[in-house]
């Protein structure tokens, strides 16, 4: 049987004694493969590609996967508002979901017959990797050595070292997970429940003081230009990134049920991902019912639940995508905001599709649209539920 | 039949011409009634009952409702973090609720026939009003002058003037309602939907930079402490403000679904609201398990809805608050947050309760808790009906 | 200014009185409509007609709107499994949003300036007629003589008698109201809380004994066969009735919230319309996924209740219908039903799509799927977070 | 060490097997335990005992938990009206949980080391079992010789025989699981999706023809009396299944998601638990608002799948039961139901809370409560939204 494997590659100590240890010990023909959501530069994957090369891989591979990203993760999260215990906007949960979709359909079509990740057993990201694994692909196995072999970072060092590989591995003080929809930061303040991380710990720094305003212009819930300049959605949010990262803005720490069971807390820098949100939130205020914005809070907040649970291939989740897809008809306008140090405000909005519009009554002003004696009529019958029942049990 | 009548007065223009006109043009027995849910100070409550007496009112009553507010409505705001659209922590709603229930028992308790306000045709509160006062008083009859007469500002100062009160009401260029959960401010600006209230539109205004820690003592959900100084939950709130105010924390705009259907958009300024409900909600991120922080999400949003249209005698109100009553029996701890310029940040918390316990491991780090083995059968079966899901519906 | 008028005619008592009433004293130019939602024969369209022209109408018209309401309302209904306050198919409901989009639209081919109904101001047809016509014709104005002129019906007999229609308007002791999706029937009994309608007043009675199989296909939630006999969704629902109808299934009593605040009750007999559910649910069951199951019942149950208040043409009943028919998609096979007096029971179900494949192991029998260790592994961990709950909190 | 175990024993072959394996070959002192949740006849019990004895256990007692089962659980199940899936009372669910508490409790009242249990791997009983225990009880080690060893029936009696336990151990061509709240079948038919149990599969048989009236008492909720006499709950469920199962009546097939991923179906038979759901939640109707009935709905369902995934310990389900409680304050009055062969029908309520009052206007009839034009005020402005909606949006 050919032994032919995919490892999902990151250039890390994890992957690297991976590499190495399926290559040369087990004798897999591996395949290095790293899934760019956004946090590569080009420049780090040619560092990857040269390392991965010394590990002993047969071939490597980077799959550039942020507008697929967009399309099947993203573009949804910002649909649903989705906010995970209304503050984080699940940015490495997501990513997992489509580096894992990407890493098998590439398994599949060089034909695999393994599937080797990094991941420990400890926590979220494997779940995640497993089980679109093992749905998309029943056949293929998958080999998890750091999972199962519980070394420490000193004896896959030691190994490595051993193994003809010295490199430097320094451990960061801080560990930082970046992608298109936020970057996740890690530390030892992030253990135990009480202490904030340092400002230094995030990767962004406040470059600029005042304030800027930027105008994020939506099409049916997309995201099609930033300050006027049309280009695709992932673009306008790494665009907007940029802007946005100048002003230190989108940090906080999300607090969370695991998939284990046990609670988690992350640092998080998220500029795009938390102005995005917002500004088409507002935009969703002026354009949506009110019980479309109630139900599909309802529907984001499971979508959110479900997608950080690495149950993104439940059917449910394309039925919920349909309902969020249809109820973005009309969510289509401008979104002013104002970039702050630390924080952003929003202006307003203007649209086409804006409910709040003057010819249909001011609120609190006197309305052509009903008199008084409709507007008592109105509530006399509103309110006969409660009249009724409360008489009724005063009464008994 | 006597013609007793009590007058929700607030001391503005419109409630002046109810005092006269009721009195005067009508014959009633005016006993105007003020009531106080944190947005009045001593000296203002003064100023209205000197006021009140000079419109022809046969008494004037100033109600303390704040401790009452807090009892009956925030308190729940608080266990259920209910920031209406995700964002307005529903200061003005709430406060309506409170006043209305105050007025209706102070009207039976003299034996009123009548009750009046000043609300227009328009707009919230006057469905607010009249649902409590139609539930909890039936045999009550209400009187609406202003929503029934549709005066222009002007014939309304001109008939005071012309029945000898020539006071002057000039109209403030911003609409500003304060209370203890928040102020709300409206203004030309929010009559549209494009701009941003401009900064001194807002009752308070930057006074301190740099930043500054607070520490919020919860227990069993209620604020009891800030900064170790133990007081009951309404002053710590009012302490609170009074702190986060420097900073010009807590501003931010709400656009909204009115009772009559109309959207409506205000101004408001919030700082101790927000900043409790955020703490409280980290805390609960702590304490609380992934299904009740669901399942409280959404009858928190329902509260929050059904509140705000008035229908706090909905028998579901005492139900769901039964709910989040029970859901605080371990919301108990330190909460820090540091305040700085127009924003603040969440630290971190200590508590007894604190799920995130290193005893039972630290996530991300391999647990003592379970073995890779264990792990892998869990992944194995909790993917199973994905599994099956998607090999069912291939093959066929 | 044309008088054209468009007027809901149904060919009783109150509809008569408004045809004879808006021709000849008001002047217009009566167009009389009936709309058959499934419960007219040709015969009885025929003497509809021609009484209609009896009181004065310029002209009679019968809209078909069985496939219609099928396509518009029903189907979802059934992808739903909606059943109010889990009893009550809507029969009526759901007829009356789709006679009042019929009319309105009629109304707007001829160019009408009016559309006139015959509901009372006591009920929750008013409501659902008013707001789809203001809805979608705003410009139309609506004329409710009925609502308006509150006579008795001695005083519309007479009226009608004087203007020269002297026809037997006996009332039926029960009144009946029949469509494709089931029958009401309102009488004494259903006015007071306490008794059941006799078995008479019911319109179909028990003419088989014994029993008798059916079998129901489904295609994408569709019923397309009855009986191996394929058909149009409509027609299947016909021939079950029929074939039901002969066992006196699917009688209940509802009970619910109307509109306007106060509790109706009204009794029903909806055979097609309950086997159908059921046997569709079924299928479901055996088809969808726990979280398929289960976000579609939150949904479902809402649809139901907007649909029921006449919110039918909120943009979220579009957005839960595209969650619905997402949802569908392996939704196909067999089910068999067993028809007896008064009851129905569900034998079972064939379908390429049943996810309960003895492929994956068969509930309750040792499974190849997982070892005895796995099912240890996953109870550990999806247990970890009461465990961890229950042990911080019985120690703090 | 002690090597004190407490079995749960059923005296059936897989934990008779246990009982002498775990005492001869292994050498724990058993003390066998059987819970009674209303199964067990006393001479059923005496037997068991009996048997118990000739299986080597130091000691047998029988718990008779059907007060506590109530109390506990059913008593929610009948407030919140639960069926699972629309369908079933979660008979079998519900005593699990009940049995591994009263076993977890006797293990340590006892000072037990280990318990032990008879559950195969496959199913969803092992997971309520050890989650309960491992919760309660983190200390107290599990023992499954059954999942572990993965015997046949034939190995487990052969070495029963060996050691001397020579008794018939004919297997029952089905299973049958007898408690308060209902009897569940399960045998070849459900293994498969296809056919139907046969009708000697259920435990009761028809025995009457006609019908018969029964009254159902209830008191906040709670079943006092059946019939005119009063009685504990259980017993009145007890004395309920007595009358209605001569009738034949609540026999169903449920077919639902277990814990483990698969699709489950089974037979059941559960005349009481319908009957009195179905009656309670017909008070319900009458004696709720609409929002009441709306929210139980949310929470009653995920209460039921909680539940039945053995998540009873999740202290979300004391807060579900807190809004639960809080909601049957006024759910008191008389409940009619007619008992016929295989079926029922709900006849009718009285209640002293019955919000369909007469007093305050009957439906259908014009109302005392408001006039016509009060009715056309409330429509014109509920319809608000949907207007503004659609005339933005078809201009735009």
């Amino acid at each position: 049987m050919s032994k032919k494997l995919v490892l999902a590659y990151s250039g890390g100590l994890d992957t690297s004694y991976c590499a190495v240890h399926l290559s040369k010990d087990l004798g897999y023909e591996v395949h290095a493969v790293s899934v760019n959501t956004g946090g590569f530069t080009s420049e780090e994957i040619k560092n990857i590609e040269s390392n991965a090369y010394k590990m002993g891989v047969a071939t490597y591979k980077n799959l550039d996967a942020v507008a697929s990203y967009y399309e099947k993760v993203v573009k949804y999260l910002i649909y649903g508002n989705v906010l995970k215990n209304n503050t984080y906007p699940l940015s490495v949960s997501a990513e997992r979901i489509i580096q894992a979709i990407e890493i098998v359909e590439y398994a599949k079509s060089i034909n695999a017959g393994f599937i080797a990740h990094g991941s420990t057993g400890a926590g979220n990201d494997q779940v995640r990797f497993d089980m679109i694994f093992q749905t998309l692909a029943p056949h293929i196995e998958i080999i998890t050595p750091i999972r199962d072999l519980k070394l420490s970072r000193q004896e896959e060092i030691d190994y490595l070292k051993s193994n003809g590989v010295d490199m430097s591995w320094d451990k960061a003080k801080y560990s930082v997970n970046k992608g298109l929809w936020g970057t996740s930061v890690g530390g030892e303040e992030t253990l135990t429940s009480e202490k904030p991380l340092p400002e230094h710990a995030y990767p962004s720094q406040l470059e600029k003081q005042g304030s800027e305003k930027a105008t994020l212009t939506f099409k049916k819930g997309q995201f099609v230009a930033l300050n006027g300049q049309a280009n695709s959605p992932e673009k306008n949010i790494e665009a907007l990134h940029t802007l946005a990262s100048a002003y230190a803005i989108g940090r906080d720490i999300h607090v969370g049920d695991t998939i284990v069971g046990i609670k988690g807390r992350v640092g998080f820098e998220a500029a795009a991902a938390l102005i995005t949100i917002k500004a088409h939130h507002l935009l969703e205020k002026h354009t949506l019912t009110k019980w479309q914005l109630q139900h599909k809070e309802y529907l984001s907040s499971f979508y959110g639940m479900h997608l950080h649970e690495g149950q993104y291939l439940d059917p449910v989740m394309r039925n919920i995508e349909a309902f969020l897809e249809s109820s973005q008809q009309n969510v289509s306008g401008d979104v002013v905001v104002t970039l702050k140090p630390y924080h952003f405000m929003l202006d307003g909005i203007t649209s086409e599709h804006d409910l709040m519009n003057a010819k249909f009554g001011s609120y609190g002003e006197m309305n052509k649209g009903w008199t008084s004696d409709e507007a008592k009529g109105f509530i006399k019958i509103i309110g006969n539920q409660n009249k009724i029942y409360h008489q009724v049990n005063s009464e008994s």
